[in-house]
Formats: C-alpha cells, structure tokens, sequence
C-alpha cells in the first residue's frame, strides 16, 4: 500500500472523520503539549474500540508503516511524539474513553485506555474510593500513557507508581493480535509476567487498549506541614523517623532546598511564608488516614516536637485549615513557573536510594556550580522516594545561542549521570526515555539490561515498526 | 564433557566437599520437603558466591546439561525438584546466606539469595524494621526461592506478593552471563523491566543470587478478631466494610467454611471454640499499627457492632490477650493437618475477584458434591486476596487404588478449573506451575500469552537447560 491508500485504508477501519491530515487538525498530535518536540505524520487514526486497534495496527504493519500510539501527548521525553523523519501513523486512544466495569467489591475498575486520569479519579471518588495517581498534567493525560510511560506523581510514597496500581492490561500487539490480560487478580503465579513487561514500555511492544486499575480506601483526615530544617540530612531523618511511627499514612514528603524556596516566593508576590525562620531546607509533608476517629494532627505535633531536639526542626507550621494546606501547597507547586521565570534551565529526573540523597546533593551543587559559576543549583524532590530533581539555571543572557545552550545543557547532564552512576541512582526516576534520554539511557544502562531490552524490543516487533526511535 | 567429568569441572569451581553426588548425601535435594516429587542428579553443586554459580552454570551450559536452581526445596509444586529423566546439576544456593547490606535509611536490605526467609524477618526485626512476607515454611525456605516463585503468604492483603518487596535482583543468565540489577530504587523509569520478568518465573530464566528488599515500619500494636457469619456473602460485605475505614491496616482476613472449622476443632481436641455460636462462615482477622497511640481495638469493636445489622455478624471475639490470639490463629493454622487426619484430599489454589468468591464457592460445592457424593467439600482462604482453597475430601477406604485416586483428582481439577476459567480467575494463585500444574497451565493460559511466554524461555535459554520440565 502506499502512504494515501493506507490511510484510505484506516478510514475504512475508523471512520473518515476519525481520519485527520489536515496540518490545522495534525498539529495537536505531532507537537508535544510543552511544544518541546516537533514531528510528522502520514494521518492521525482515532480508532473507537480495542478491535478497530488491532486492525489498524494490522493494516500498518502489513504496509511497514510506523505507529506512535498516544494518549494526552504530555509525556516530558517526547515518546508520543511522532519522529519527523520515519513515516508514521499516530494512533490516538482518546476517544476510548469508557469505564467499561466498575467492581466495588474486588476493588477494581477496568477503564478504556483513552480514560483521562482525571475521569479515572472521579469515576473511583463517585464510589467513594481513592485512585491514588495524581500529576500535574490530570487533566489531560490518558490512563494508556500513565501505564506506558509506569507515571509517578505525588502519592508514589504510599501507593507506589502507576506499576503498582494495575491488576490487569489488555493491548494490541505489533502485528495487530489482541492479548487479553484483563484479569482483576490479587494473586495470580502462572508463568511469565507479561503485564509488567508492557508497562513502561513507551509504546514500543505495543498499545495499551484497557486496563483493570487498583482502587483504594479514601482518606477521610489529612495533615499538611511545612517543615524548616538546618540541613539536608535533616530532612532525611526526619523522613525516617515519621515513616516509622506514621508507615503508610505519610502519603507525601517533598524537600526543597533554600534558594528553590526562596525563588518562588520571590517570583510569586501573591505566596506568602508561613515560617518565621529562613532555613536551609524545607519539608512539606501530608499525612492522610481513612479513619476519621484517629487524630493524626496531635500525633503529628506531638512527632515534630520531639523531633525538634533530635533532628533539628528549626521550625515548622502546621495547617489549621484546608485554605492554609492549599497555600503550602502552592509554594511546592510554583517552582515550574518560577524556574521558567528565572532563567534557561538544565533540569534531572534523578532518583538514588534514599540514603544517598545528601550526597547527591552536595555533589551535583559542588561540581555544577564549580564548572559553570554563573549558574545556580536548585533542588527539589520527592525524597521519601529518593526522586531528587536538581535544576541548573543560567541567565539568558549569557547563552543567546540555542546551539551553545545545548552544548552547555549536555555537560551538565554528563555532570549529573556520572554522580547518579556512582550512587547507584537512575537517570530517568519518573518522566521515562523517550526521544530525549535515549542516548543517555544507552550510555548508563547495564550492557547485559540493553542487550536483553534490545533482543525482547526485537521479539515482539521484528519490524520496528511499533514507537520507533524511542526508548531503544 | 562427560558427567563424570563435569561434576569433577564443577568441583574444581566449587570444591570438593561442596559436590554431592553420594545418595545419602543427595535424597533432600532430589526429593522436596513433603516427600511429593522424586527426581535425580548428577551432582550437587553448592557454590559459595555469585562468581561460583556463573561459572557453574557455564560449564553446564557447555557441557549441555541442566540446572535446577534449588533453595529450601519448600516449594508446593515440585519446581525445584530435579525431573528423575533429564540428566541435572541442583545448584543449591543454601551456602550463599549472608545478609550483605542494610540501608535503614533507604528501607532496604541486601541478601543474598541463600538466606532462609526467617533469617530476613530477623535481620528486619534486629534494626526495628519489618519485612512482612510470612509463609509456613518461612524457617527452611529460601528467600531467592521466595522470588522465583513470588511466594504469596499471610500478610499479602498488605504488603502484597514477593514481588512487591524487591526492589533490585542480580541473577545468574542461562548462558553464565551475570546481570547486576541490585538497585535500591523506589523509582527507575529506563526501560522494559527484566526483575518483573525474573520474578515468579521459578529458575527458568535464570538463578536468582541476590535481593534488595524493602523493609517496612514494624507494627507496634495489633488486634486480632474471629467473627461467625451466616454466608460467604456476609464475610465479603464485612471485609468491604473493614477495608474502607481501615485501609491498610487490615493485615490478614481469611475465611473458612463451617465444615472445616468444625473438622478442625474435631480433629485437634486441644483446640476449644471461642464462639457460642455455629455460623456457617468464619472470619479471622487481624488489624495491626505502626502507631501505638491509636486505639485500634476499640475502633474495630465500633466497627463490629455497626456491621452487626447491616452485614449479618452473628457473633464475633476479639482476643484480649497475647494468648487469647494465638488460640483464635491455632485454629486457622490446624487447616492442613486436620485435612490430612480427615482422609484423602485434592486441594486448589485458586484465585477470582474478590467479587466472585461467593460465586466459585456455590458453584464448586455443588458441582463436586454433585458428581462424588462421598466427598466433603471444605472451604478455607486469604479472602483478601481472592485467594480461596477449595478442598475435596474423600473416604480413603474408598479409593485404595492410587492410579484410581489420581484419575479422580483430576476430574475434580477439571471441575474447579472449568469454574475458574468462567470467574476470570486463575489456577494457582500462589503456589506456581513447577512440574504439577505444566498441563493445567497449557490447557488453561491465554495462547497468545502462552506463546509469549514460550518465545521469553526461548530467548533467554535457547538449550532449555535452566530448570527444564518446569513451568512449560
């Protein structure tokens, strides 16, 4: 077939109307939401159930076309992002957009893969249950995409990431057949785990169509504290010791060095600080419980006040109000905006075992700041998971050249790999591979993992045809 | 290399008094710790280190001869039991027990894969730590025989499975090759996930050398309940209850028919019931907290009396003592021996949604009682997980014949397993395949899933010496 025919072909299969060319109408789907990532496509396929998937996919891989299966096309890597020079057809889910089943009593809801999360997270509240996943982008990324790219978000601490929180996967392969793995099983040990293998995959072992989702008991109590702390690893001790009285009710613990707080306060005049004290490090926590009778808030001051001598809590604030957690909130939530104000930033997805995140972080601020002393070194992240995000902030400008900027952004990334190597830590904790960290991933990765990644990549796609030039 | 030769090869990586070949010496790693499945070997081979079981495993695979990568030999299903037929090395890891690593603060524990399970909970219990899996062979089991077969256990409501406990795997590849995946990590996004595709493959893929586990907060207070009443429906209802106010809490919730609670108090006439009631269910459960100043206990006896009316609860005690606890869990844990006093059982492991445990209970009670009226059909499972054992017992005056009691044992699985497939459930929900349930498995897998699975083992082990005659 050629490139028209096949998508005359996919018409046939979708629908013309679910067919789009149109660049006014394509655009949406070959640039990424961040506008980061610019690519082509050969038609948009907007297929409405698993069955038309599988024959779009088939029809594709009989042309040896290219499929990019996407969901909200938010991903931070560009890996729903078509590659501008392979001949592809994108494969949206969003209009698979149903809960197909809700199961109160198995605690399982089975969602088309096209389910916004924030669909997925009202469908399980209307029940009175929790779906814990929660990301900034909610509104507009699709459960297919969670899985895919394994998301993580704000409440990975408590309820893991999105590999956590699904039972079941249905997805069509590489050569269109359908694999049912729709099982809303606990506990099931016959054989090899398939499902596990299609998540994080990134679209290329093939596309996720359904999926049987974990729900959770919902909070009917929560906490929220803001936290000063002399240092780095007081942060960490403090961590530590709340994990061990509070387990599981910690559901967030996020840690922010001084000049990130201080940035966004600076950036945002309608923030205010909550604490008295300017300290080097600031912990904002939630502790959430499903029992309205426990009182989590006085076994939380009672906590802080005892950690106060031991770990050096130099001051801490904890919300009387919904209204006071919200402003909390908002301080941890302005550092995008106040980054993006701030500078040209060089930002890591890094996690390291917890333990090693004070020496992350001296590390990265010392030898960053050592080579590019117009830099500043920003940190923030969700220590309890030991996802550390340090960003390099340059001004403008000095870097008026995108081409110099990126030479500068790749030494600084080489800066970061090689401590995050020699801690034993990842380069990608959460946002995934995609187009961007493929030659870093090739770099770091264990060769034998690469080897094994590259032969299964080869096993289920002889073709390649499935999400080519991500990940891999 | 003849055997002869290979056992000597062996030795020379291993030393010689780490090479058994004398039958004496051979008869507890050739036959399993319930004395249900005999097979052979040519030698076996306890290496010291993870150097030693790769160039173990080297020369094997040279030489063409298999392996069968052996911890406690506990296992249900006969996977680690050499087949009497295919000429083997056991590789037993028992001498590779050391706890190499502890990270309090990362949460983590680095084992090698020899460590007997109960040798983990104690390195957790020593730093005031937990590691929650729990099984009853925990003493003479291995923890990379844990992983291998993700062991399932007591606490699974909870924790879930061995496969939610470990956060990095180094193992051994068919061709000798090492794979270092010991990473401490909460959160790694690079790539397809190679540790969920070890997990739970039974040593087909690989031998499993070493481990980091995740610890947990330890609970300090617990609270244990045993509550009768009048339907598997109202023991659902009551655990849907008890998950949406306690949440995690819920440690344990297992339920158990009539008859074999009252088979068990027949059968142990140390055991005295606690109940003045004769329900036709009964739930034992167990709520735990790692926050002293809670006060669960009285929560849960609020809980039971507003459940009273609406579910059904007909009668229910909570244990007041240390003491009084052991005594309820005495009668959950005098399951297997008073089946096996009752006469010849065929037991399953089966798995639905929590939804249709009702539905398998009604269905298989009748369908088994129907077709072999001399049987009793006893109920008993983590209902949590919608894990229910269903077990058939029979007269064993009645069937003197072994080759005759087999063929009934498989009409019985044919039933159960017929049931299964309709529920959306599986045929083994924590034991795995081994060598008993090959066939069960291949009847009853999704073929496009089967064949996946067949093209991994090829993938990894092209000569098929990696515990052949096991899972496939």
């Amino acid at each position: 077939l050629g490139h028209a025919q096949l998508c005359d072909a996919i018409a046939q299969i979708v629908g013309v109307a679910n067919v789009l060319s149109d660049p006014q109408d394509t655009e949406r789907y070959v640039v990424d939401a961040r506008r980061r990532y610019f690519g082509a496509a050969l038609c948009i396929a907007r297929p409405a159930d698993t069955r038309q998937v599988s024959n779009v996919v088939e029809v594709c891989a009989k042309a040896g076309v290219a499929i990019v299966p996407q969901g909200g096309n938010t991903g931070m890597c560009g890996g729903a992002t078509p590659d501008p020079d392979i001949p592809s057809v994108v494969l949206s889910l969003e209009r698979m957009n149903r809960i197909r089943d809700l199961d109160l009593a198995n605690g399982s809801l089975t969602v088309d893969a096209g389910c916004r999360l924030a669909d997925v997270q009202k469908a399980a509240d209307d029940v009175g249950r929790l779906f814990p996943l929660s990301l900034g982008s909610e509104g507009a990324c699709q459960i297919g995409g969670n899985i895919a790219t394994n998301a993580g978000g704000t409440a990975v601490l408590r309820y893991g990431p999105m590999r956590d929180l699904v039972l079941g996967l249905e997805a069509v392969l590489p050569d269109g057949r359908i694999w049912n793995g729709l099982r809303g099983l606990r506990k099931d040990n016959t054989g090899y785990d398939l499902k596990h293998l299609m998540i994080g995959s990134e679209g290329t072992l093939g596309v996720i169509t359904g999926a049987v989702l974990k729900l959770f008991a919902r909070p009917v109590t929560s906490v929220t504290a803001l936290v000063a702390v002399g240092s780095i690893h007081g942060a960490l001790d403090l961590l530590g010791e709340m994990r061990r009285s509070f387990g599981e009710r910690i559901t967030t613990f996020e840690v922010m060095s001084k000049n990130e707080y201080e940035l966004v306060l600076d950036q945002n005049q309608t923030l205010r600080n909550p604490l008295a004290t300017h300290a080097n490090w600031f912990v904002f926590l939630e502790i959430t419980d499903s029992l309205a009778a426990f009182d989590i808030r006085t076994a939380l001051v009672e906590q802080l006040a005892n950690a106060d001598s031991s770990i050096g809590v130099l001051d801490a604030v904890i919300a009387e109000t919904l209204s006071q957690a919200e402003q909390i909130w908002k301080i941890r939530h302005g550092v995008t905006e106040a980054n993006l104000k701030a500078g040209a930033a060089v930002s890591h997805d890094t996690s390291v075992p917890v333990s090693r995140i004070a020496d992350f972080v001296i590390a990265s601020e010392k030898e960053i700041a050592g080579r590019f002393p117009d830099a500043g070194v920003y940190f923030v992240g969700h220590a309890g998971d030991g996802n550390i995000h340090v960003i390099a902030i340059f001004p403008r400008e000095s870097y008026p050249d995108e081409a110099r900027f990126s030479q500068v952004a790749g030494q600084v990334n080489a800066i970061v790999d090689e401590i995050t190597a020699s801690l034993g830590g990842s380069i990608s904790a959460e946002h995934g591979i995609g187009r961007s960290n493929r030659v870093r991933l090739a770099e770091r990765k264990d060769p034998v993992e690469l080897e094994f990644m590259r032969r299964i990549k080869a096993m289920f796609d002889p073709q390649h045809l499935m999400n080519p030039g991500k990940v891999l």
